[in-house]
Formats: C-alpha cells, sequence, structure tokens
C-alpha cells in the first residue's frame, strides 16, 4: 500500500495488475478434462500480456468510495474476461482479421478459428458466472451485485460494446462523419471502460452523486482511451504496442486522426482527461489513482 | 388456463409458446438506431420458428412447485436467447457449416458471418441482462436471481454447453466411444434444457428435495432429447425437421445410434422418459406438463 504523499502510478499499476493475475489463475479453470484445448484457449488468451485496465479500474472505483478493492476482485476479473472475449471474437478472419496481439499470433492463429469463436463464447459466458459468484462477493449485498451484473451486460451487449463493434465493421472502407467514429469508440471500447469504473463503485457503496461524478469521469476517459489508441496507430511503435502500425489505414479504417485530423485529436484527447480529472473533485486523495490513470492514457505508448 | 381432467399437450405448448413469443417481442430491441443490422440479424434467429422448448421448460418448472409461471418470464426468455445464440454460432462455416436451420437459411447466409458472429455474441450477452433485471423479475428475491443466473452460465460456458461443443467440433470424422458421445450429449444439449426446468423450479420456490426431482427429471429428459434429434436424423423427414436428414452421417458425426445402435438408442431414450417421469413421482397434477413433456420427446417429428 502506497501512502497519499508517494503516489507512484507505475506501482500501482504493476502491483495492481499482480492482484488481478493471481485472481485471473484462481478463478480460471486448469486445462484438463475433455473440453482441455477449449480451456486452454481461453487461458491462452487472458495471459496473453493484457495491461488489466478494466480490472484496475473496477478497484480503483471501489477504492475512490471508500472501500476495499479485494471485495470486487470477481467482478474485476469478470471485465477482463469479456474484453479479452471481444478481442479474440475481433480478431477472427471474418472480423478485422489480425494474426499479431500484444506481440503473440492472436487465438485462432494457434488454436484453429472454431476454438477462438468457441473460447470468445467460454470467456463471455464465464465472465457472468464470475460475477454472480455471491459465495465471492460475500462482504457486497446480492441487490448491488445484480445490479451491477446488469449494467455490465448493457454495456457489452448491442447497446454497448457489441453495438460499436457491428458499426465499425460496417464502416470499414467506407468515408465517416465524426458522429459516427465517435459513436463506434463510445460504444465499442468506451461502455465496458465506463462501466468497470462505474461498477467498483456501486459495489463499493458509492452514493448517487459519488456515482454521477465517477461515471462521467468513465465516459470521459473511455473516450480518450479510444482516441489514443488511434493515435498510437499512427505514431506508436509497432514492438511497443505489439501489433503493426498503420493497420487502421490499411483496413481503411475511420478513426479520430481520419475525421478530426490528429492535432484537433490530441487536443480533443487531452480536453476529455481534463475533464474526466475535473469530475473528481469532491474526492480526496483516494481518488488519485484514478486522476493519475487518466493522465496516464494521454502519456502511454503502448 | 386447463383444467386438470383435460391436459391437452398440444394446447399447452401452443398456449405457452404464444405467451413465450409475446415476451421476446417486448424484451427484444426493434431494429433501429445505428445497430440497426445487428438487431435485424439477432431477431431473425430469435423469431425464426422455434419450439420454445427451453422456456416452457422454465415456466413448467415453476409451475410444478406451485407458483405462477408467468413471473420467470424473463428467464424463460432468456434461456431461448442462449439456445438461439448457440445455433447462430453452431451453424458458421468454421463450426459446421449449415445452410439451413428450421427450413430457414442460417443467420450467416441472410447477414453475412461477420454480423452472424455479432448477434449471437449479442444474444449471449443480452440474455444475462435479461435474466438480471429485477424490475421484471419483482416478485422474486435478488438471491434466488442471482442463484439462478449463475446457474445458467455454468450451464451455458465451458462446463456445460460451450465444453459439449468444443468436444462434438473435435470429435467429427473420429470413431468415438460410448462415453465421449455421452459426454457430448449432456453438456452441448443437456446441461441448458435440465438449467431450463431447474431455474423455473427454483425461482418458483421450490425446496431442495423438489429440486432434486426435477433437476433430474432435466438430466434424463435432456439426454433423452438429444437421442431423438439423433433418429430424427436419421428417420425424420426432412421438410418436417426443416433440415437435411443424414446431416450427421454425412460430417461424420459419432451420434447415438453410431456407438449404440438404432434399436439401443432407442431403448435407452424410453427408458430415460420413463425414469425423468418416475422422478416426479412425489409432485401432483402440476407435474403434468413436465411428464408429458417428457413422452412427447420420444413421439416428436421434428
Amino acid at each position: 500500500m502506497q501512502s497519499e504523499q508517494a503516489f507512484n502510478l507505475k506501482v500501482y499499476l504493476s502491483e495492481k495488475k499482480a492482484i488481478v493475475d493471481r485472481a485471473l489463475e484462481i478463478y480460471l479453470p486448469k486445462p484438463e478434462g475433455p473440453a482441455y484445448d477449449l480451456i486452454r484457449a481461453m487461458r491462452y488468451s487472458v495471459f496473453a500480456g493484457g495491461k488489466r485496465l478494466r480490472p484496475i479500474l473496477c478497484i480503483a472505483g471501489c477504492e475512490t468510495v471508500g472501500s476495499a478493492g479485494a471485495d470486487v476482485l470477481p467482478v474485476a476479473c469478470a471485465l477482463e474476461l469479456i474484453h479479452t472475449y471481444s478481442l479474440i471474437h475481433d480478431d477472427l478472419p471474418v472480423m478485422d482479421d489480425d494474426d499479431l496481439r500484444r506481440g503473440k499470433p492472436t487465438n485462432h492463429k494457434v488454436f484453429g478459428e472454431a476454438t477462438a469463436l468457441l473460447a470468445g463464447d467460454g470467456l463471455l459466458t464465464e465472465a457472468f458466472a464470475l460475477m454472480t459468484r455471491s459465495d465471492l462477493l460475500e462482504r457486497i449485498s446480492t441487490d448491488l451485485i445484480l445490479k451491477v451484473t446488469g449494467m455490465i451486460a448493457h454495456a457489452a451487449g448491442y447497446r454497448g460494446m457489441v453495438g460499436g463493434q457491428i458499426v465499425d465493421i460496417q464502416s470499414e472502407g467506407k468515408v465517416m462523419d465524426f458522429p459516427v467514429v465517435e459513436f463506434i469508440h463510445t460504444h465499442k471500447t468506451g461502455a465496458l471502460i465506463t462501466s468497470s469504473v462505474a461498477s467498483g463503485a456501486i459495489l463499493g457503496g458509492g452514493d448517487e452523486s459519488q456515482l454521477e461524478a465517477i461515471t462521467s469521469y468513465g465516459r470521459k476517459i473511455g473516450l480518450a482511451f479510444q482516441i489514443s489508441d488511434d493515435i498510437l496507430d499512427i505514431e506508436g511503435d509497432s514492438k511497443t504496442i505489439g501489433k503493426n502500425v498503420g493497420a487502421d489505414e490499411q483496413k481503411r479504417k475511420t478513426t479520430y486522426p481520419t475525421v478530426a485530423g490528429l492535432g484537433r485529436s490530441k487536443e480533443i484527447q487531452l480536453k476529455l482527461v481534463e475533464e474526466a480529472i475535473d469530475s473528481l473533485r469532491a474526492f480526496d486523495y483516494r481518488a488519485e489513482p484514478l486522476r493519475r490513470v487518466a493522465r496516464y492514457i494521454i502519456e502511454r505508448k503502448k
């Protein structure tokens, strides 16, 4: 645990990532039994080097309202399973057809398309098994668990992530205007990021005004995060980000830099981060991780 | 409502199907907004002529323990969404590569593979959004809703349906022994059928011994149902069942008739149905729908 004075984001992220990784190791099944290959494929992508941003946001959301982050680990990990499933399905040949993810061969490249499809299905389903485990979430009321489960399902489904994904796929190779790009970003990535930090705050017992502030923070950084992804695809280093730079342009994807220009995109991103931090003004030092994560979005190299 | 004396299964199934269809129409989103095509694809398969067996089992499970089936409609419909998602993904070219389902072109034949994949993802996710809607399930405690949600997630995921699916895919074209075929059947189809009737009984407030009896019933009819699918694939009429007869043999799928012979498969199926009905011996006339559904499995032509 770090003190208020010496907050170091790098140490914070690394400590929380280690906690999430250990929990995922415990929650995910061991590769054994008749479904051995399925479980191996599920584990492969979960342990392929994710930053654990969504779980960390969930934990930080919970700690910001003054509760113990450890209490929400099952939900935090469930969010990572949903994120991972979306990457596996996204990478499939019928979708983005990507061979490389975080510097490693994508799931279907290693296990084949059928197994990758089922590994995604398995992870999405297991996310809901995990987040409804009242035995693991014993310090949280079933009412709050149910509320959060519904909220995450909304964020992951046609109203959120899957809705953003269909519009993204349909937009490839077409000239899109600003509102469409914004729709894709806020839905495909933003919705799950927002519900990550909001779910932590709800499970931690945050009151209405706290939830409102944290949800506003989540919306801002969710969009800022996706804009930084677009910028990294232009300015980043392939080795550092673990996938091919320029992939968006190659696939003729419409991104923030395409519709707003690179300079304007950076301005929008900066403004979103400032507004996100401002949303948290009513909170004390316990919101420091969330404030620093917001700044990190602009600074990150991968 | 039918009286105890004049129970007519055909009328019962048709009445319940109409109730489920109306509820699905209300719960599913209208095709509008940017994700229009996704919603259209989701609705296409949901309204492509399913028998609504799983929702009806959920309602019947609830009514068997003496509660009102209408109270569990959101969960009943969620089960149908999970079933439908599994069919859409199952039919994809990387899986079974089927062009026809219930006499209609499969989802990817109409909407393309990317949209079909996402329609499946959207339905699976929406199922969890629906079954956690405490506003719709207002007569049921959040504890029971959470318990049922977890149980259904287990039945649909790697421990159940997806686990059965991976073994099924891996077995194609290989000579399989009886235990493997039984594993596929009990997991790929059986698990969700069992949890359909069990979830109704749990939500309806059934006690431990009632749940045990109804779960046993579910296991038996789940397996019997899949065996009847295998038998229909040999003896059925393509027009009646809405897909090509002999598809299993063509794909070199190992089925019950393959490992046990057609005659022995029918014997096993009959025994399972008798045992299922016997599991319900402690219940009164309210279990009559479940008893009759069990017998229907042997008699059905599609």
